[in-house]
């Protein structure tokens, strides 16, 4: 069977209420705002809630759903409504140390449930945090700890390995395969919400990189495949000059003498932990963003990515001091990077894709398993977005799109391909808002 | 079964010679320069040739194989014979005006044949054609007789008429499906020869033009398309002010009341008459070109196609005042243009998919069933073109690809769609050649 | 542009009426039923007509159109108007030997009009025409002369040779690539109905046939390709023994020493004259039939085709031995055939892709650019076929489809691939009617 | 960048050795066979090895590579070579209850190892486990500890939960999304074997399933979407009568009042824990089989699944009784399962994609992001199959597979869609071997 969401079931099926019984105190503990997580074993929903406390009975909201309790002395009892009341769970917890924390039966289904107090931004304002990571991670994973808690607005000045695990000194500092830095909790940043990252900077920190030389096989037509020779001995190790911002072989072929090409560093990687448990080699993407290899991810580019757990727990890596559309060799200029990026938090707002923005355009990035599919999800996005964010109908945003769209094959080489959609501001600047 | 080209069994398979008997005179009147044809019911094949006359016999090629005869009172009699010298058919004809026309016998199956001499240039180099349409055709065919006969070099200024049929006068001139302009003949384009057509002007010569107003299904998830409400009475017809090189809607809805759009006037369709016969109708396209509706066929770009009958048969139309990637509404800024184009022909170089180029980049234009598929075509043919015409093995092909490769969406809406493989000409230039 | 009917303008757009004016008699000559038809450069539009005359004046419909005129000494003034009784053009003509025949003008574009009387079918019911083939075609196309013309209920034996061109007596008669047998004119067969195709027999009638001997590059995956060593001297000729209903290789290598295969011959071309003027090579296949491969085609199938010209035009042939599905190898066992089969005519039934029909399934056949499209079109025609002849609303087609449906993949080896969706009639019997 | 192996850097790159010192005695401690891991933090590589002690130094091999160590008072160092004798790693450890445990370094990357003795089967022999499972799991992984380990030969008898959680009670026991049975650890499966699971048995043990009803939107054409109305208040719960072998809508609307459809049980998801520490939930499919929707995949089928992860860790469930090709609908007529299934372990070959064998077939499963790349991996591995066992070369599985090849679209519905290529076991019969 397809996809059937928890969600589906909390809201639906289940049986009649049994009235939790409660007593007494510590009203002001459990007041005011929480972040309320249940635990099923591969699932886990998560949302903001603000308890309203009276006597010792306490209420709030689960999303669409609603939460009701009693406490006393630090004894939990608690019990979850859908939209129209029917009580749907039950559950039994405790008040310790400001972490409220217990279990809970959904019609015979065992479950855990917690919350914890919002984190507070500390005094000051937005703060510029230099991380300096030592250990790189080959998965895009809600399990893997975060290494730095950041609150909205915050910068961090960090910088990454390249493909092969490799760091600004060539030493070896991971398994290759693209291990990232992170991942980096951002505060605030809850399920549904929107994950707003500004590369700041992007730039190369070593004088080398290693590319692939030869075009993936899914790129080319079978007949040239069948009699494809590739060439023996040759050395794809590109000397790269910060400078003078070009990069060169080391040891070129003769016809190759004379190649430099311009720097334009990007980052290969940009992803949150994905839904649903998923664990995601960082070779891959999806709708958490990840390997997405698309060329314009790069200083002075916005990345938004859906959040589907708290803190979002954000990636970053897979340095490419240059790549062609659709990383046509399966790997670019691979190197080391040192960036800086600043994040945001859009609350309340959901997308269904990753999105980016430069100074130029507003774009979206649709991921499948074909070009064809790829496009469907960039170009439905890219109509969404203008029937969301500038009240266009789907008639008006057909005709901003049918003369403005353009469209980059921005990876050819993953599991999941990707093009993305996107729309100048030129264009966007004259709707009428 | 899948295709048999004609050519395989004129290589192939016959069975032993029967020598030809052949005697006297009309040497001068045959020796030299023809353009020969042999033509079964559905498949026509045709190749330069220079006869070679002594006594009353002649010898000649028909690009691998060859022929041998002899004229007698301008009765012809004539073999032909594959690569290694067997004869694999036969056949009798006339010398009558100037013409060579006779009928032959392949192995049972009986074929006609002719051959007529090139046509030479007029004096004075070449000229400019200024050519008034008065018919316009929905197919792109070998069977429509040619409107003129122009020479390499030789450049026509012309205009096409919209997609709905409508002039730049708005009369209907032709029934609505992309009504094209021509065919033209151009003398000296051989099968086997590549054509460039050199795009010198695309102007719009009315005030009006009419677009789709909603976005090709195929372009759409199917989670939108069910969802999908269109606005009902939306005028998609727009104003052109060529003074100031904009468009704007006539009537605009109030979140579009501002928007004005750049002119960017484009041919859709740019092809010649398609291989073996076939007959497709102009909102179609393939390796012959045709209705490619990709938004760089503009002013300033040369197309290449492939040359599949003699004279090639070039027809151009469907001019579009301004298009998005990927004709994404189906139906773009639909107008009426007046163009002036250059033709050339690089005599004996195929090409296996169209191509151009344009100030800035060589491009290869990949059209196909998916997307995954032209993207395919696409990407092959600039690596055999890179291979080819820069002397590069596929590892370097691969390597300059790997960072330079762009990708377009070109056609989105026809029965074939297309992306294109570009490549920049500040990139190919460091290429030591 | 995208596709525009010629329908959509004769519907709409055009301008005020000119009444026509008309005198006098010849009342019974053109009173009754005709096939009329209005030919534009590359579009022809067909239509049955009941002319009803009063006095010298006549009135008729073209589908949803209408015609009035008036007839005076066999000249005819004719007007042409829309659904709601709008004029859009004019004609005069010339009622000369039985058939009506002349010219229009549709708001300046220029057409031919014809009628003729339906053909009677001769007395005595259906017949059983023998026809021998003297002449084979290498493409469908309306603009081949039937061979043959017959009436609803009629039978024809007849056969094919085979794909390379060679008949039962291994003698060529035809270039290869599928050469057919054909067209049949079938009189009453008109666009918008159904041509219905029975095939009593299908036989071989040689002892021989050859097929391919690799898998088509685009049903494998690029790293089986890049690494593909193929066989030498392989040779690929199989023995038929139509006594035993076996095929075996002549000259096996020896893993296939005890290889013997079912004879289970099949059809790869069942096809009629495309739409809109297409002429489309026998290799490939459409809307239209064509070459489809799908070795369900066969002795006790009948096949359904959509009606494009007047009087449909029937191309049969590719016969094959055996054949695995997708037609793997590029050419089955290819050889030549004898085959019986039995035309009818379902009027004003139209259909949007080739469909059969055997003593199991109901089958729609999906013919696309891909394998995703042309199972997307396989199964929403599936779907229609069950609304339109079942009654079933979209939800009751689902559910019958979701535990009933079968898939074969058809063709995987021409332009278009096919992919069939099938339902048991078993479970049609079920379903209340 | 794309995939980088581990195993390409333990092969490669790397630095120049420092010799491991070693010394003394617990020899027969070690000697002998071991199970031996090699963790990184997101990559574990598992090879079954074979100590050779002497003195107290040891040697044996991990794949292709090698090891040397020494063992002193418990306390080991170890160095790792590659597969010409250069040092890539060092370690210590220790024994300790039986078990070797350490630390190494790649070139400064830490990674951990450990060996297990294998587990020896209990006497008497292939035993049948009877498995009530407590717990279900929504997820692939090799992260949940096993619920069983059993050794090859061993059968268990065991059950599911419906799509929905609910058991044969009707009772709720997980949350949706196909929850399933397991894992089963199998003592003796390692990464780069097969796993063989047979299915003795597949039975449901409920009255009642519940269906999808409508037609999943990727198996529609843009134009039907469009249109589509879904009929309201449609119940799709079916009643299962498993005396008489049928299955019925419980209140079908009236066309469908006479619908039975035949019980066909079969298991939507087979899969073990996915490789390089993926974890994929149990609606998404892979090359580690998972939630395929196969109907073939059933009572006397043979599941093959590569391993990826020491024991293989097996789960099952997704039990539909009765289910068309590609779960049409979504959700099948979903229930619970009581089945029974033997393992066996095919040590040391590796195949690239699920298979599986019936009574008639051999059954190579293909599975990709569009139906062209799924037909492409199906095709290819049956090619390879064909190669492998019945020593064909490409053209005699070419030439087998042409006439001989069968397709089965077995699943449209989730991420991967899969297409199955097949053949028919009396072919194969006749291959010489």
């Amino acid at each position: 069977m397809m996809r059937i969401l928890f969600s589906i079931l909390l809201i639906g099926l289940l049986s009649p209420p049994i009235l939790a019984q409660a007593t007494a105190s510590k009203t002001d503990e459990i007041s005011g705002n929480w972040i309320f997580s249940v635990q099923f074993p591969e699932e886990t929903e998560t949302h903001r809630t603000s308890l309203q406390v009276a006597d010792n009975k306490f209420t709030g909201s689960l999303g669409i759903r609603k939460i009701e309790g009693s406490i006393s002395d630090s004894v939990i009892t608690i019990k979850f409504l859908n939209p129209n009341g029917m009580q749907i769970a039950t559950g039994t917890g405790k008040l310790q140390e400001g972490i409220l924390k217990g279990e809970g039966d959904l019609s015979g289904v065992k479950f855990k449930w917690s919350a914890r107090r919002p984190a507070v931004r500390p005094e000051g304002g937005p703060r510029t945090h230099t991380f300096t990571p030592t250990e790189f991670h080959g998965a895009f994973t809600h399990t893997i700890p975060a290494v730095l808690r950041i609150f909205p607005g915050d910068t961090v000045k960090t910088k990454s390995v390249d493909a092969y695990g490799m760091d600004e000194n060539s030493a070896l500092r991971a398994m290759g395969g693209n291990p990232v830095t992170g991942p980096f909790f951002i505060e605030g940043a809850m399920p549904g919400d929107t994950l707003v990252v500004k590369l700041n900077s992007v730039r190369t920190n070593r004088d080398w990189a290693r590319s692939g030389q030869s075009i993936v096989g899914n790129a080319l037509e079978p007949g040239y495949l069948m009699n494809l020779k590739r060439a023996q001995g040759f050395n794809s190790r590109w000397k790269l000059d910060k400078e003078k911002g070009i990069a060169y072989l080391e040891q070129p072929t003769d016809p190759l003498k004379n190649l430099t090409i311009p720097l334009q560093p990007m980052l290969g990687c940009v992803g949150v932990a994905p839904p649903a448990g998923f664990v995601i080699r960082t070779r891959d993407s999806g709708v958490f963003g990840g390997n997405m290899d698309y060329n314009q991810i790069r200083e002075g580019t916005t990345v938004y990515l859906p959040v589907f757990y708290d803190g979002a727990l954000l990636f970053l890596g897979d340095g490419h001091a240059a790549q062609g559309d659709g990383e046509l060799t399966g790997a670019a200029l691979e190197t080391s990077m040192e960036f800086e990026f600043t994040v945001d938090v859009i609350s309340g707002k959901s997308i269904g894709t990753p999105r980016a923005e430069n100074a130029e355009y507003l774009i979206s990035i649709g991921i499948g398993g074909s070009l064809d599919q790829a496009l469907q999800r960039a170009t439905t996005d890219l109509a969404r977005w203008l029937e969301g964010d500038y009240k266009l109908n789907s008639t008006e945003a057909a005709i901003v799109m049918g003369f403005a769209v353009k469209y980059d094959v921005a990876d050819l080489v993953d599991t999941q391909v990707s093009i993305v959609a996107k729309i100048p501001k030129t264009t966007l600047a004259q709707l009428k808002q």
